[in-house]
């Protein structure tokens, strides 16, 4: 079914605020959360997210009126205490910070600890990006991914998201070739794991790269770098020994007008996009795209025909509109 | 065979200086190669380097004596024309300046346009580390790797080294799978390509990620970015286009006493990088590795016993002292 994304946005805001987060705050949330919804990735929009966060804060883990505050600042840096609100809202605020100090100074970079999920990295990054500026958007921790040669899971950051190996799970598919490891810890090049995945007895994903014939030791160390990044960076807990439930986040801008003309910037950056754009494809595909560009276009589809929701999802909504007394307006089609 | 480490720093000095580079500049770029050299990453050392360099050199693409400056520069940032000189000098002036900002501000981006090749990026980044400071380097253009999908190479940036297949056709190996795109774009998924590379008709290397479901949409978008902030921020030429042979650097620098005790986040990082080490290895391995690791090793074995140079390495060697009447110091065995 297709909802209509206003009505999608109003209903999130409700649950925040039945969660008990203040208006302003459940508005960003929705905001985060429809951009993700809008844009095609579905894995951290309300499909896979909304409910976890409601989790969150029915379990009294995720603090629904934090009082977030910088705990260290210089000229250009800043490190947050997020006081366990969602990253959803905080992030947000950080990014605010960084461009202002990257406007002043051209340059700057933002962590914060004690924090919750996310959201979509884009949403935070591209504010900086609407400012003219590069922006940076990360977050670390979490142990779902063994290390190049390893059989235990140590870090977080990895390109298969978890959250697509559970859809995967959830449409009863198997994994590909290269997604995740064996139970030893060997890279599963033949796939078919759905079956362990399933049971919940295998939590291993396999680096960018997959083996270290095909580059998973780079994968593996990008993957240390953004924990490094994120979490050591951010003084956050739990870093230092890898714990599992462990988490960072990191925002940074740099202000082009500091490098040079933005407008001859932008044309340089729209030349190098269409040359990606217009390379050759190769036999079995229509497109080259670039990171972008299929999120883009699946925006302008879904502001017009509504974001499809799986029916398993619409239930859910029905439920905990119905338990909070939350108005129904998911009437698409 | 295997030369004392102080003979080929010697040698390779004197080679630069013959080639018309300052005596200091010179030392400068023979530190940065035996950096690669001492810790194993040969692809950046002398044997795969140091002839291309004289070439360049001598061909007049390179200049000896560059007057490199600084084009545009504000608190936290600076933009360096190179003056074509080769990245190996100018790069660590660069990031002398961005840690001179960063001690100031917290943060700093600098980076290089018209300047040649970087050398090993880590020898730069380090020279933040040492600082007490999180440094990066990246080094962006060329045009050597096939976009997710695509059929021509735009990008230069990728996780199989060209100098790595360089090494495995000079030995005579084939290409393994998921290293690089047959001739109509296709990722080659079973290896063996050699003879296309041999003949020189294939220069199509692969994302990191290999195929789209490994997630070479990934290492195709990070290779963007590395092109982006090296080359579209510096502004450097041919970047808009995607001419092959536009190149440009990026050095960053965060000063971690601007986030918190550096004591304490070296603490912590010790704490995480035994913990990746301590990683229970998969079947077939003895032990797990982080980046740099490996590379200790290498440097405290070859400190001692020396530098592995191949006959047809010591051969080149042998030709260009002679060609420059350079004395002949590779005497070891």
């Amino acid at each position: 079914m297709r909802v209509k994304e206003p009505d999608l946005r109003a209903t999130t805001e409700a649950v925040f605020q039945k969660c008990g987060v203040p208006k302003d705050q459940a508005q960003l949330g929705a905001d985060v959360l429809m951009y993700a919804d809008l844009l095609g990735v579905d894995t951290h929009g309300v499909s896979n997210m909304l409910r976890s966060y409601v989790q969150g804060y029915n379990a009294r883990r995720t603090n629904p009126r934090p009082n977030w505050k910088i705990v260290k600042e210089g000229p250009t840096t800043a490190v947050i205490d997020g006081d366990n609100g969602l990253g959803l809202m905080v992030t947000p605020k950080a990014m605010e910070i960084c461009i202002e100090k990257a406007r002043k100074y051209g340059t700057s970079v933002v962590v914060i600890r004690n924090s919750g999920h996310l959201g979509a990295a884009g949403y935070h990054a591209v504010m900086a990006a609407k400012q003219d500026m590069v922006g940076w958007c990360m977050t670390g921790g979490g142990s779902s991914m063994v290390p190049t040669f390893g059989a235990e899971p140590r870090l977080g950051t990895n390109p298969i998201a978890g959250n697509k190996i559970g859809l995967a799970k959830r449409n009863g598919k198997a994994m590909l070739p290269g997604w995740v490891a064996k139970s030893d810890g060997t890279p599963d090049m033949d796939g078919g794991a759905a079956a362990e995945f399933a049971a919940g007895t295998l939590r291993m994903q396999l680096p960018l790269g997959s083996t270290r014939e095909l580059g998973s030791h780079k994968g593996y160390s990008l993957a240390a770098i953004v924990d490094v990044l994120c979490g050591q960076l951010s003084f956050a807990p739990g870093f230092a020994t890898l714990a599992t439930g462990r988490r960072g986040h990191f925002v940074a801008a740099y202000d082009i007008a500091a490098f040079g003309d933005v407008a001859e910037f932008k044309r340089n950056m729209d030349g190098e996009l269409e040359g990606l754009r217009n390379t050759k494809p190769a036999p079995g595909h229509d497109r080259v795209f670039y990171a972008g560009l299929p999120e883009h276009e699946t925006a302008i589809e879904r502001r017009r025909d509504g974001i499809p929701l799986h029916p398993e999802v619409i239930e859910w909504f029905r439920g905990i509109c119905s338990e909070l007394s939350i108005p129904w307006r998911l009437t698409g089609k």
